[in-house]
């Protein structure tokens, strides 16, 4: 999608990856989400059951980065099989891991459309060509949204002194991707060229993405925020504590309608009252072409017990589940909601910033010219 | 402020009470409201420093019990010193626990200004009768709350079938109150009546009394309820999910501002953004009738650990609090935030449903003359 062949990539400095595989490897390894900031435990993904295992149970989460996780499952199933039936057996079972993020889809098709024209015994070092491919465009993009985001940070800060203060939800950072983050480039970007900022961070209940992993990265790299309750980001937006909402995406329809990790809408509806700008960070392949409007994204419902309990550190240091509601309690679980485009002042693309849906299309030509 | 001497109170049929005095007893028993769920443990009252800490520790919370707590705190004080200058004292050090929620401060000046006038060794007594009254009032109160929200949920029943879906927020119940709740009655009198009602609960990080207080009185009274996390409040709205929302208040400025928990502002922003009726319960000494707006309301900020920490119930049922973000992490807690009066459809107040500032200073005549 983008041509990043004829340019060298500018490499996430950070010493952690979401996501390694040494080259020549048949098998990634990749950072294990789910005990983080608690643990730092790594997960070898030797086989295409692991890697689906590892998307449904949320050892990697992030739309870019499941992508990324898919495309390998692909190559590893074909490494086993690499027969039509096999491919779009193991297609399939990867798909199926979960359903909102459309860059899964993206490159599951991606690796299955490079290698489908080729003789069977080599369609598997097909699909880790590709997938290596992939994961190096992927930080190529987020590399190109920080660029362009890093324009909006400057901006601001020529106005006014002080750190910029930048709103975040969830975690679009560098391990929601293969390296530098969506929403979080311009701001590795803008710390790494001495422009401060500081970065309030969403919690993001009931995963804690915003507090367990952005929190987690922020310190990694030095540069200052603050966590805050999901419900307070309204108050803090009328305080006039905020400059700009940055947040990631995991599905954009044609229109720019966004689907993100739920709580992204309320931010966007409070930044308007207050006329903060709010920026979604948008690497290509969440596009959905397809779809006319946010209304035809499924949302995934997660399981009740997400709600209904969390997980800690306890006082030994050990990462612990507890209960916090009532036994029996009832509770629904939606991880997604919808943004309408109304709402959102800039879509922050590789290619640059789209202030309208139009902008999106003119922006894409060659996306457009396939479906034409 | 409100005569209920001539008209019987209706009692709040549940088993619980947030507080209980024994006839003629110096003493007074609440529950400890931050163990609830997991353990129900009553704590003694006998002296104004265990008033003053409860308030403060939130064993008890809710503006207007913390108001008939602080008023039972001024007795106990009166018992000991009765003199202008330990009233004086007592006064400031009861208010001086939680900033927010105006209720105290009208309690505790309700008490002075009727025993000031009283011989010193008739001010104790005269001190609890006061405070007995006042703890009475706010259940004919919360009652009169719930007859007129009530109106509103039968409202909504004879347009359609199937129960009345009421978001709420935080614990506006009957353990914020000395019985019914404020948000509250409305529902329990609807459940009482047979009219079918289920409760979208939102969880209220960082102290969780949505899914800690508000479920537990829900499973206690048998009434249906979905706890959600805060930041699904947009997308439960903008699923037509929810009827009406209802919340309560700590402190109503005289053009209808609501300052009440934080997270009470991007709800009253979601039901605008999509047609949803807004609510907020209102007691009528929750009105600052001396402040212009809601920009002069003080927001409590409470310790960072409420929103780097959580309590929750380990395996073995016991109540726990465990770390949910990094080590040296850095939080801010604003307990409260301001809701403009242009995003309510209207305050529910124990006189009626006003719709806009000029219906709540109308009906209230005997508070504008007071001030004329």
């Amino acid at each position: 999608m983008v041509d990043v062949s004829t340019r060298s990539v500018a490499q996430d400095p950070a010493p952690y990856r979401a996501l390694r595989r040494s080259p020549g490897a048949h098998v990634i390894e990749v950072i294990d989400q789910r005990v983080l900031p608690h643990a730092h435990v790594t997960a070898r993904i030797a086989d295409p059951d692991a890697a689906a295992l590892a998307i449904r149970k949320m050892l990697v989460r992030g739309a870019p980065l499941i992508g990324v996780v898919g495309a390998y499952g692909l190559a590893l199933a074909l490494d086993r099989d690499a027969s039509d039936s096999a491919l779009a057996k193991a297609h399939s079972a990867l798909d199926a891991t979960r359903p909102t993020a459309i860059n899964l889809r993206w490159a599951l098709d991606r690796v299955r459309d490079a290698i489908m024209p080729l003789p069977v015994a080599e369609r598997a070092d097909g699909a880790w060509r590709e997938a290596d491919a992939i994961s190096n465009e992927d930080i190529a993009i987020n590399h190109g949204i920080g660029v362009h985001g890093l324009e909006l940070l400057r901006e601001i800060a020529r106005r006014r002194s002080g750190p910029v203060n930048v709103m975040t939800h969830c975690n679009a950072g560098a391990l929601a991707t293969c390296g530098w983050g969506t929403a979080t480039a311009p701001l590795f970007l803008a710390h790494a060229e001495g422009l401060p900022v500081h970065v309030w961070i969403s919690e993001t209940r009931p995963r804690l993405q915003g507090s367990n992993l952005t929190a987690w990265e922020m310190a990694e790299r030095g540069i200052p925020f603050t966590v805050f309750v999901d419900a307070a980001s309204g108050l803090l937006l009328r305080r006039g504590d905020v400059d700009a909402v940055f947040v990631g995406a995991d599905r954009v329809a044609r229109n720019g309608d966004v689907c993100n990790k739920v709580g992204t809408y309320e931010k966007a509806l409070a930044a308007r009252d207050n006329r903060v700008p709010f920026y979604v960070a948008l690497p290509s392949p969440t596009i959905d072409w397809n779809l006319a409007s946010g209304d035809g994204i499924p949302i995934e419902s997660r399981s009740a017990d997400e709600v209904l309990t969390t997980v800690g550190r306890d006082e030994y240091g050990q990462a612990l589940r507890v209960s916090l509601a009532p036994p029996g309690a009832r509770a629904i679980n939606y991880a997604f909601d919808i943004t309408p485009a109304r709402l959102i002042t800039g879509l922050i693309t590789e290619r640059g910033i789209a202030r309208a849906a139009e902008w999106l299309s003119a922006m894409f030509p060659d996306e457009q010219r396939k479906r034409a």
